[in-house]
């Protein structure tokens, strides 16, 4: 009983694990939109990094959170902007994870509303005595370039 | 023992409250779009409020029913819409949640297709005796307003 | 207490099955855009059809490869793509699964991204013995055609 007890325990803690890190993914977007930036900084590990494939790489919170509060992001909110993600496709091994997804940005302008970036992410995350965070997100837009599709590519042979 | 159980039963159902709500919001989309007023109006609580910020709040079912059933609506299906929803960011507390996300709206025309709508939501849900339903959803076009940029603020300070 | 662990045992089955649903689609945009035609194709049963209304019907692994190997979508993977889903509303029931949401290709081009279609999916899915596997995908543009309306209509009435 005892076994059968933990065997609950364990594939319990994977649901959640894996629940914990679609949320904290989900939250990205809604945070970057408010311009949250204290808090969006804060689903990275604080040597965490942000790699924007071309254009920037910032590492830690207070590099993050400049790239929130910055004149590129700010002028987006200002014209009206969305981060919207697609589902992320996990992989957990032990204390560590790659989440695979697409991201959109749309921006307004005086014609309406327009995709002004589509791009590939691939997240790796690592279990911290606080919970999960990014310790890695590389972004690269989908314009044809190996690079962005490389990082849909599984991390293992699906099976 | 039985206060293991206890508690891998308290994990199980919040596990369970966290599916439930994703997945009832998951429905709105593919319901908006099949045109199934009825089904799409079930889930709100009977006195649950649908606003869209600047344009119109309806209030109970038979009058959430009626957006879907409306000149607007009906004239989109015509043409042609995709009510594109984004992952959301729960935060449950008991019998209460808060989910933010984003929704775009995708309209066919004579081009192809173009995004018609993109807007902030924050939707205010809670657990009835049929399960958990939208008390308020609030929906407001991300064009540089406070208002859809509120939408995505975290109700509770990040931890 | 046996019959307690056996409620928890069935309610956290059900979680894993819709976990185990819910990320076998989301793999699938990511895959697509990767160019894994062999990976993509696993996910569904070797008898599995991948119908694209109007455009092309494929049943069984190769057919499915091809469809990632061939002209078309080669071209849109050079010119840049994105295939975005949106979320699922998942209904099981024992073994079989039907899940319905949209899913948007962007395109890149001279001026940017654009979306290029824009379609309702119904997919059903089955349990087999290497887990969960797709049976049949049911993709339609949302031009305005009933037959897209149709994939997004609950298979069961609605409680």
């Amino acid at each position: 009983m005892s076994e059968l007890l933990e065997s609950l325990a364990t594939r319990l803690r994977l649901l959640e694990d894996r629940e914990a890190i679609r949320d904290l993914i989900a939250s990205y977007g809604p945070l970057a939109d408010a311009g949250e930036a204290q808090a969006l900084a804060a689903l990275w590990a604080k040597d965490g990094i942000y790699e924007v494939v071309g254009f920037a790489q910032a590492q830690g919170h207070a590099a993050i959170a400049a790239l929130i509060e910055g004149d590129t992001h700010r002028a987006l909110m200002a014209d009206g902007c969305a981060h919207l993600l697609g589902p992320v496709a996990v992989e957990i091994d032990g204390d560590r994870a790659t989440a695979r997804g697409h991201s959109v940005v749309f921006r307004h302008g005086p014609e309406g509303f327009a995709p002004y970036r589509v791009a590939a992410n691939r997240w790796t995350l690592e279990r911290r005595t606080n919970g999960w965070r990014v310790v890695h997100r590389r972004n690269a837009l989908l314009d044809g370039s190996e690079a962005a599709r490389i990082l849909l590519t599984p991390a293992q042979p699906a099976s």
